[in-house]
């Protein structure tokens, strides 16, 4: 089957790779329809964070796509249903997953890598099937591409912005800040509103993203950078808000999001940290740092009704549709920042 | 009179500085009895952190001492009283007095640098002395070095502890893991019992001090370092605990504290983090930052309560006793780990 590669910083090759297959009994295997790059894939990609081995490595683990085979162990899914993953596996019965969070499931793993088929590929072999796979309704339309773009934002980014606004405590009638204008920090912008935040204040410097922010319910847009930017937030709220949402990672953002925090309050985190962070200012104001890497798999159902509703639309943060054989220009193209987040559409999709 | 005056990075001297003087009419003058060297102010007299600015600066953030002279509007205090000061001042009036984080008070501060007289000196100007000074009893016998020792815990360290404690979330029936030996981690382990943890393990380097630990209700010792301390502490806690109290500040030693939370738990941080944290393992198990500087004006009340009534005695973490004019001795006893923490105590105690 085809497949992308991971073979060193900006070499990425889709090529062929063995064919995805059932190795354990409680494995499904799962025909990809739509898989996504992500943020997070541009670290390794700028050669910015080692996150695969030194060999070749596959990529991807935003994926959705229908059930082709089912291991002898696998108790809920057949083949031809369409299925959501999250973009870790997990068994969904250890004290980690039924506490909610999947993603340190004490069997569990993630996609890509040297052992494990990448979302980026025809197909993925995916372990522990019953406790990672989010069915999908029978009558699901995936022609309509709207929609199939929505449903793809579950398996990381509207979960992930999702977990970053739970993470800030934002609730009823609070003011939430979100620093980040990427597919995550727009999600999160999407899901401090559904939360009812009453004023969403988002910090980014592109102004079609930020127009996508607005469209998403942000009331205010901070496009300044670094200091001006934390005294345009603090003037916007009285000097800090108790909800802030970091969506980008860097040692930058972090301070940006910990000054935008009123003393005692919460930077909900979920940019992956690619540096250092100064605690200074989070230990002089009792700043709280909640959060990290969402376990999705969590909220997957909740968000999934909101979207089949038409209550929440996502779609819009992914601008960029490439066929398998082009994930190469996918990544491209966000690296360089000409697209917010692609999209992938095999051929079976 | 005399006071304590920090040069440089090992240059600390007692000279003649100006007499303390009321100067706002919030203010009291504090004739000091009894004040600390604190392991933060070790932090400038190692050069390993500049609090101070480039003059000549005033040093010590912990007194106690009696109430001589008040200004015009201060309404519950009376020369002769004598007092605690908790290590900031605050107003006591402020949202963020009201909501218990007297350190972010809007119209408080910190003693002494180059605007504010220090604690180790004759004497102190207390700004806003209504909302920072609190009294002790009338019949305190302060000639009892056992309970003057213990109640001069109540300025810092008493209250850094109780904060890391109550941060971590650690409660009746709970495993606190406490991470370092001096004495903040000492009245972590203290403050940790005193909040009904049912298990505390502390982690340290010096056998004297673990032997106090053992004392304050430790149940176990970990005097491996770096990887292997973890993984000691993950072996009695499987996995990791859900409450870790960080008690050092340095890089090495948040690292450790991070990896002996157990997925989602809490590390309640107090020591002041002096260099840049790799939050890479907090993102990828959720474990929850929580803490900063001790709003230890909200704390002192009860906990002088209990150290009254003899339920709760911190006096063994100061172990050296010095007089003012030997504060540099006393500095350089700590920096030398020839003592723990060293009390001062004046010709007016």
């Amino acid at each position: 089957m085809r497949a992308s590669v991971y073979h060193g910083p900006r070499d990425i090759r889709v090529e062929d790779v063995p064919d995805a297959a059932i190795r354990q009994p409680t494995d499904a295997v799962v025909r990809v329809t739509h898989a996504c790059i992500c943020g997070s894939d541009l670290w390794p990609y700028r050669g910015e964070l080692e996150i695969y081995g030194p060999g070749p490595s596959r990529t991807g683990h935003e994926f959705m796509g229908v059930v082709e085979e089912v291991g002898p162990e696998v108790a809920t899914l057949r083949p031809g249903q369409r299925v959501i993953a999250p973009f870790a596996f997990s068994d969904g019965t250890c004290d980690y997953c039924r506490a909610g969070l999947q993603t340190s499931c004490r069997t569990g793993g993630y996609w890509g890598g040297a052992a494990n088929d990448g979302g980026q590929g025809e197909a993925v072999r995916a372990p522990l099937a019953d406790g990672t796979l989010v069915k999908l309704p029978e009558d699901v339309d995936l022609s309509d591409t709207r929609l199939a773009t929505a449903l793809a934002t579950l398996t990381d980014v509207l979960g992930t912005g999702h977990h970053g606004a739970l993470a800030s405590g934002i609730g009823a009638g609070g003011t939430a800040v979100v620093v980040g204008d990427g597919a995550v920090g727009l999600c999160a912008v999407l899901a401090a509103r559904r939360l009812r935040a009453e004023r969403v204040i988002v910090l980014g410097h592109h102004a079609s993203r930020l127009e996508i922010a607005r469209g998403f319910g942000a009331t205010d847009v901070v496009e300044e950078r670094g200091d001006a930017a934390v005294e345009r937030v603090r003037e916007l709220t009285d000097g800090g808000s108790s909800h802030v949402i970091e969506c980008v990672g860097t040692a930058g953002s972090f301070a940006t999001a910990i000054a935008s925090a009123r003393p005692g309050g919460i930077v909900g985190h979920v940019g992956v940290p690619a540096e250092p962070v100064n605690l200074l200012d989070v230990h002089m104001r009792n700043v709280q740092l909640i959060g990290g890497v969402a376990p999705v798999r969590s909220y997957i159902p909740e968000l999934m009704d909101d979207v089949l509703a038409g209550r929440l639309d996502p779609s819009p943060v992914m601008d960029l549709v490439v066929p398998l054989e082009e994930v190469p220009a996918g990544y491209a193209a966000m690296d360089e920042r000409r697209s917010i987040k692609a999209l992938v559409r095999t051929a079976a999709a």
